[in-house]
């Protein structure tokens, strides 16, 4: 644990005013470096962020109960990702660069490429004190992309949050980024006046869907709308074949049960509901399962509260009954298992299909393939959809069950998971962290992944544009070296038509 | 002029059911179908549409008041943007697959790739009867994408739109696409109705801001937002440099009321500005080329009073004076040139930075470069900015102008045009159509290009998915032969760890 320190106290009109005003400032010096030049920026705040681990762990413990171990996975997440994000710059394709040389016929000389919005506003989330907070993906994909970020901390760990926010500056700095190219504000009324400032050009969000959904109704009401990337809300239904709990129950019970109480239940991509046929026969060993786990300290006492009450609101529905639950303990939850079936799930579909966050789920048991299709129907958008099934070729018995099933859920989810968890979220270019409202409000952007970054990017076509004032991914020679389509090809050549 | 027909009634409550329920169900099969099978049914409604030229344009002729030319124009246009996009769904790219292969630590098999929204509602604009209208580009990208389209056509061309709709879907139907795929309704409550409506998955808008307000706010107030892209106004600025203007000033004026005054100026790229240098000394020649220009008939009544108000309130503007004007003529419009100092401009910015939809422009002088600057920092977001210059090499003179110009114009502009005028905007790959607000409400995507499909797709990733589940984009044996990103590098190779 470190000394007290003062909590950071709320960002003033004034110092906001200050904030936003050095962003604007940075804006147009950070667009101009060459990407390669912003790469070098992201990696002197990674290793800034490392070097520093051993002091801000304890920190972010005191502040958020989470576990060293986890907090310290989080550090070295969170510079992987900044440093994936230089790699990404260095590879350049991200830019899109396309040239349409002229015509014969008077079609003008057209050239595209992707540029920075301007400052970004970042709304830290409460769950993962680095990964998705001051030093997480929306920053690093909104620096990566060129953009200033003010990142509005969250109130469960501000002082955490500041003293990230100062380490990342101040390396940022000394790398040669611009003053104002990353700020900390603290306080939800500045939070929301950051919103309404015409110098904001976008912003993410990570958390609840009704604070998401308020702050996107900001954003649109704005004289200039911009865009809102919120995460809101995702429920991660889980279902398994009668084919694979024949082969692996044990297997399939135990990586449920570890994946619904990884960090208290406190992940987004947490599992909310499990769908085993009905007849499972596993109950004892379920329950073990539930009992053997530890109880968690939770986030903060609000998230503590939330959770018991949505929790008990769950249980209270009709057709729900109790299945397994491990004890509490003072101030630390246990975990809550729930157990209903698909016609009784369904009758109660809007009550029972909500997100809880925290270390409870519900066991549906079904009758046949016709149940689990009405189920995963029933869904709405998600962050992930879990199948477990034993298919290893095309003439398995379960291929015939899964393949409508995942057309159903692929409809429904940002990322389909098969024989594994959703908890654990690679950060890698193939991944997408996303998916149709309420897990997020811009479904076709990822808030993780390399590709995180186009949200914070916008196309601009140069036409006939002389050659000293094209952008160097546009000239002529190429001088960086990207690969560009050129009048339909994909090519790394120089333009030879001018 | 075609013989009178009924004018097709507002769509009813349960004809608007139907049409939503059979695009609903038109979805799955249609995203289904490989992108090769997909371009074969845009070539068949561009087929069709070619095919119908002589009966079409006439009719679109008596509704809209556009010339037999420019409506002739805009089928050919219409249907090479359906070709444009078969071709490009043949490419393949536009798919972005990225696979991760496992790693030895532990991280899984991630293949993501886009995948078609669903059900897309298209409202279609007044101004372009074929181009932004029922086979315009909202369609012919969604379609593309994957998504079924329901046109809510615009009441300017309510004949024109059932036709082409009726003769769109048939032609698609015969090649093969499911029913349901294209359909149009007709009436502001129909429209209203089906962007509501939890069927529709994303929905695309060209026409005025206080339109595209309304409708972005239905579709962010639903119990699931969409994206909403609404295409809504745009100034256009053009600047002159002292330079073009020594070096080519007839030019410059011929081309500048020929664009102003294109289409009786109902284009979205109208340039609305034109700046040159103080003491320009061609008054005359600029009323000349005024005076020489035909009075059009605008597009309908209400458009035609909107643009008297809307000029004669610029016209009363302190420090506005009038330039020039051509007769009106019966029901047809003479053009209007207005004239303005930068100063007195930006003294009454707000009212004066007013889209006016019609053949009506301003000429605003400016002293210096310093005032140069100031006016292009006034503008919002615009769909283009035109400069003219005179810039061979690094070492011309106005290059130290254009340069700080071109960095002010390019944070508000879509497209930067160069010694040209931006109506007439080629439909090309690297044609990108938007910009910040409130030239679009989504500045991140374009509505003419290729790139515009992209507004109807979004990503999703599959998790270590058994091989027979993996669609044909991101299977190991590449059977579509695509462009992927594999483990970071771009290549059309096989997937050779599994």
């Amino acid at each position: 644990m470190t000394s007290a320190t003062t909590i950071p106290t709320e960002t003033s009109p004034a110092e906001l005013e200050n904030v936003l005003a050095t962003a604007q400032k940075a804006a147009g010096p950070l667009a101009a470096l060459r990407p390669a030049e912003r790469a070098e920026l992201l990696r002197a705040a990674a290793d800034a962020l490392d070097a520093a681990t051993e002091e801000l762990v304890p920190q972010a413990m005191s502040e958020s109960g989470l576990t060293q171990a986890r907090l310290t996975g989080e550090v070295g997440r969170s510079s992987g990702q900044l440093r994936m994000f230089a790699a990404e710059l260095e590879d350049g394709t991200y830019l899109e660069p396309i040239i349409d040389t002229a015509t014969s016929s008077g079609r003008p000389d057209l050239r595209r490429m992707l540029i920075p919005l301007g400052p970004v506003l970042v709304f830290a989330a409460s769950n993962f004190p680095f990964a998705f907070s001051v030093p997480g993906g929306d920053t690093a994909s909104a620096l990566a992309a060129g953009c200033p970020v003010v990142v509005k901390a969250h109130p469960g760990h501000p002082q955490l949050s500041q003293r990230v926010g100062d380490l990342l500056a101040e390396a940022l700095r000394a790398a040669g980024a611009p003053e104002g190219t990353l700020s900390v504000v603290h306080g939800e009324s500045a939070g929301a006046d950051a919103l309404r400032d015409s110098r904001i050009t976008a912003a993410a969000f990570t958390g609840s869907e009704s604070g998401g959904k308020a702050l996107l109704e900001i954003a649109n009401s704005r004289p200039e709308p911009i865009p809102f990337y919120g995460e809101l809300g995702s429920l991660n239904p889980a279902f398994v074949t009668p084919s694979a709990w024949q082969a692996r129950a044990t297997e399939i019970i135990d990586g449920y049960v570890g994946s619904f109480t990884l960090g208290a239940g406190q992940f987004c991509t947490k599992p909310g509901l499990l769908f085993l046929p009905s007849g499972h026969g596993r109950q004892q060993h379920i329950i073990d399962a539930v009992e053997r786990t530890a109880p968690a300290t939770m986030l903060n006492e609000r998230i503590h509260q939330a959770h018991a009450a949505e929790r008990d609101r769950l249980a209270a529905l009709p057709g729900m009954r109790p299945l397994a639950r491990s004890c509490n303990n003072e101030d630390q939850v246990g975990a809550t298992l729930l157990e209903t079936t698909v016609p009784e799930l369904l009758d109660n579909a809007d009550a029972a299909l909500t997100e809880c966050f925290g270390p409870t789920s519900i066991v549906v048991t079904y009758e046949d393939t016709d149940q689990l299709q009405a189920a995963a129907a029933a869904f709405g958008g998600t962050l992930t959809a879990t199948v477990h099934c034993e298919i290893g070729t095309e003439s398995d018995a379960d291929t015939e069950v899964v393949r409508p099933l995942l057309a159903t859920l692929r409809a429904r989810a940002g990322r389909v998971v098969f024989n594994g968890w959703p908890t654990g979220v690679a950060v890698t270019a193939a991944m997408h962290h996303g998916g149709p409202y309420p897990a997020t409000t811009a479904s076709v952007h990822t808030s993780v992944g390399t590709t995180a970054l186009r949200r914070f990017l916008r196309p601009v076509c140069y036409q006939d544009t002389p050659a000293p004032l094209l952008p160097e991914p546009l000239a002529d020679d190429n001088p960086l070296g990207l690969s560009r389509r050129i009048n339909g090809e994909h090519t790394a050549a120089v333009v030879s038509t001018r």
